[in-house]
């Protein structure tokens, strides 16, 4: 039995793990990464012990705590961690969650560890090279080479969603221009969309289900709305598929992996994408080299984080 | 002792090479590869029997073939190969080989075999998590991952310049448009000159340098009149430059090597590119992430090929 925590820029959340990645309590608590990071640590604490208190009670024990940090582990420290969302730099959150609990604690990068977590005990399950692509409010992923989790030689690795694909009408929070995340997030069919709607007025159901109030547009509107036939809609996703698919044949030309699994929440209208996704490989001869890998949509959705974090225990003693 | 073969679409080159990556005695042939496989084999063989003869009298021994090819093995076939540049489709290199000499036959894709050569014996050595990049008439590469030469799951790893990072104004011998080699390679520098003194009739010192017949312009010629402040050579430096940077910090953002080297035709100027290279991104801070990588140019050149291919004897066995 695990702990895995992923501790995201919004919330905290815990779970109580299987050996075999099973999720059996799970519990959060609001980040508000704006106490700094005692306080927030103070709350890693606390829901550590909150899930301490809901193990069954069947003699199984606890035998470590993963956290998936949205950052990393800073090179040549003792497990110092930096995470920009939350405002943190040069944090020992280990030795802090070490000190209250008699466990041994692993910390890894989020996305990597949801990629872990896909590996150990989700959609890539039995691949040696293969790799998981995040789609959520930017663009995450975690690399598997030779069976093991890829992390580089700092620990950055997998940073794909910096990737620079293409020129763009704004720029990355990185402050480069062209990232992948700013063509395939869901932050990117959000601007895409109010640009069309602001730049040419064009008509749209959009308005429509937003009663006129373009400030709630949130990406599964806009999936929708595409696959009503809404034109404004489809122009946005086209674009989307566009980089996506150029960001996978990228992906594919560097790493040539078995098996290519998309998670995060856009990649919650799967079967939708999916065919999009085929659909422009298959018309367009020149991505002939990522035909013939398997795109897949991720097992473990939302709880990929609390899973991959809690998994790290076992991985890193294998 | 190790022969290793570095079979271009231009010549065949063949070295005998000691178990330090020291080249004994080097030789070539022309492919012409349109003479079809059977004939181009032949001349492999031969060549074999020509460095074969060349061993010096001091009691080492030869301990086994290795062949650099411009294309890769097919996977699930027994080492069947597929290489564009010559024609080939499923030749059974290996056994060809292994028939005429009692001696184990390797073989592995040209740019994967120099990247190794560089690791195992030039200026990778010793690293973990490193790349070579070739910039020559495409761009080509091999990663070193984990200490390892890394493959990717059918053999078709590396293939940095298939990489998308803009929009170009001819497309990519593979058909897609925006890859690297179209932007970072010798034929890039040639296309883009041509195109601005064709389109534009820039004023530049090139065609002096060629006596008016574009037919005979060069990389070298480029860069070296860039060296000279041309104002028309500049802006052809930069571009390069430009995008090979975007192609440097992509592959920093998904591999995070530690140590990065420049090799192929184009890293023989060196200095000047590399000055180029790091003058770009640090005037370009949202190349942050690339700042703390070390590239370099390679150390074997043009033997790369021949020494890379022969340590593949070596490697198998490690």
């Amino acid at each position: 039995m695990y702990i895995g925590i992923d501790l995201g820029g919004t919330n905290i959340a815990a779970g109580l793990v299987t050996d075999n990645g099973e999720l059996k309590f799970q519990s959060s608590l609001p980040t508000k990464p704006e106490r700094g990071s005692e306080d927030v640590i103070k709350d890693v604490i606390r829901i550590i012990k909150i899930t301490v208190s809901n193990i069954p009670d069947n003699g199984e024990e606890l035998s470590g705590i993963g956290i998936g940090i949205p950052g990393y582990i800073i090179s040549n420290t003792d497990n110092l961690v930096y995470c920009v969302n939350l405002g943190w730099e040069n944090v020992d959150l280990k030795r802090n969650i070490e000190r209250e609990f008699d466990l041994p604690v692993y910390i890894e990068n989020d996305a990597k560890a949801a990629a872990l977590a896909e590996f150990m005990v989700g959609s890539l399950k039995g691949t040696r090279n293969s790799l998981l692509i995040t789609l959520g409010t930017g663009v995450g992923g975690g690399i598997i080479v030779n069976g093991q989790l890829y992390r580089g030689a700092n620990g950055e690795a997998s940073e794909i969603g910096h990737m620079i694909v293409g020129e763009n009408f704004y720029n990355c929070n990185c402050g480069k221009n062209g990232c992948l995340e700013t063509f395939a997030s869901a932050t990117a069919l959000i601007k895409y969309t109010k640009k069309l709607i602001n730049d040419n007025n064009e008509d749209t159901i959009i308005m429509d289900r937003l009663k006129g109030n373009l400030d709630l547009l949130e990406a599964k509107v806009i999936i929708e709305c595409a696959q009503q036939g809404d034109a404004l809609s489809l122009k946005v996703v086209d674009r989307f598929i566009h980089y996506l698919v150029i960001g996978i044949s990228n992906l594919v030309n560097i790493l040539d992996p078995e098996l290519i699994a998309l998670g995060g929440g856009v990649s919650k209208s799967g079967g939708y994408l999916l065919e999009l996704i085929d659909r422009n490989i298959a018309s367009n001869d020149s991505f002939r080299n990522v035909r013939n890998r398997r795109i897949i949509t991720a097992a473990l959705g939302n709880e990929a984080g609390i899973v991959g974090a809690a998994m790290l225990c076992k991985y890193m003693n294998l």
